[in-house]
């Protein structure tokens, strides 16, 4: 229902709102082939054997054109579909109007709302709108390999400073020491959110460095939990998420304005050159 | 002034728009790493060698964060850098309200208006926004490599859907001809949008290849022209467009809804959990 969006959304967004708060999320991002899927699958594997029930959204960008995701993740994270302490959902957004940045906060809070105590959101971090929303977690975790340095890697920006802990994954190939020393350069000149981000370094698929991965993320919940950081984080994203709406119901509004003639003698217009877009959408709105 | 948008860029567009319309469009996109900006390299060397102009807008994801683009293109495309027949723009929109969407045909009607009859938009295919605006091309290339293949890549749905031609880039590797088949299996299933695109394979770092490409995109040209095509896809354009105009226009309604006691109001029920941010929104509007 959230992901269809709509009235339905929103009766669940009323029920869910008061009974949410309680769980830590965790962002889990970076560029394609970085072995997000794989980590996470391990990450959860770890947080099982504490004896900890957690949930995984896969936020997969859906095709504009047909709506569909590629549920590709599923896949991957196999290793837990009889394991009732996992529940893991490949996310699409069909026809929720605010797109991923509404949906995915209202499908963590449902998933809070129910008991999970951790919720891992895993998206791609190329794009504007999958790396804002995973930079929307209570602690976000991004990904690089080894070889990542290369100077025009697209959105490098974006995700050094959503960054709350860095994992190195795929440790064991050549060059994993000197990204190490590239992250703590641009660490130095003061890349990332606040507090300096943990590096860790991992082989998911061997399992390799999970226990530190996951004593990181929980060292960082510690941290903004204690300075009163996690609170504000909070109180901002709130801000944020009301303004997504404000936007959302005003988009509702612009729909009944692109119907009628008037829309179509807009649309003619244009169509013939004789105004540009904007003289026309002012006539429209006038 | 177009990427900075507002009144300056409003007034760019009603300059432009009249003078628009001659220019062909060639959307070039793909996965990080695929050779984008070295086939673009490559195919405006082919292009200037038939004595056209060429114009080359790079669309890179700006940073949610601090709005910067990197640059990363302007340096592989140094190549033309003494060339008055190539034009090379790489694009931020820091500030546009339309973002990518509105921002891109906007400046696409410039360099059109100024005498380019051909345009060359490359942006990286992954993430909603990117790939429609690679979409909003007359033709759209995507670039593949081989082994591609790989089931669970991102958004190889949403590429597939917009392509006109396909380039498998780095043919000399292992696999070229196993992703030429898949190609060509997934197109008989009836990928793509209308006629059938063309397959070219190219070694653009060695500019094997370009002619091909350059040739199947004239053909594409052709094809549309001829049907009547090139008009009706132009049109559907207008359209959606417009319909992006009167949605940017609405949002400038709602910055003006989210300051001022009602807002701070709504901000703070939120925050408390006394209202879900659809219920706080319904009553900041209402």
């Amino acid at each position: 229902m959230v992901e269809r969006g709509g009235d339905g959304a929103r009766a669940v967004a009323a029920a869910v709102y008061p009974r949410a708060g309680s769980a830590h999320t965790v962002g889990i991002t970076g560029a394609p082939g970085a072995g997000k899927s794989t980590l996470t699958n391990a990450l959860c594997s770890v947080i099982r054997a504490a004896g900890t029930a957690v949930a995984v959204l896969a936020v997969d960008p859906s095709s504009p054109f047909t709506g569909g995701a590629i549920l590709g993740d599923r896949v991957r994270m196999s290793d837990h579909t009889l394991d009732d302490g996992v529940f893991i959902r490949s996310m699409a957004t069909r026809g929720h109007l605010g797109g991923l940045s509404l949906a995915t906060p209202e499908a963590v809070r449902v998933l809070d709302a129910v008991g999970y105590r951790w919720v891992v959101v895993e998206t791609v971090g190329v794009g504007q709108v999958e790396v804002e929303v995973a930079g929307a977690a209570d602690t976000t975790v991004v990904v690089l390999n080894p070889g990542w340095g290369d100077a025009v890697q697209a959105n490098k920006a974006g995700l050094m400073e959503i960054a709350d802990v860095f994992v190195i994954n795929k440790a064991d190939r050549v060059g994993a020491a000197e990204t190490r020393r590239d992250l703590e350069g641009m660490l130095a000149m003061g890349a990332g959110r606040g507090r300096v981000p943990a590096i860790v370094e991992t082989v998911a698929t061997e399992a390799v460095g999970l226990d530190e991965l996951w004593a990181a993320v929980r060292a960082h919940r510690d941290a903004l939990v204690s300075t009163g950081e996690l609170e504000a984080r909070r109180a901002e994203r709130a801000r944020e998420e009301l303004r997504e709406v404000v936007r959302a119901r005003l988009l509702e509004q612009a729909a009944a304005r692109c119907t009628g003639p008037a829309w179509d003698e807009a649309v003619r217009s244009v169509a013939d050159h004789h105004l540009d877009p904007w003289a026309a959408v002012d006539r429209l709105l006038a």
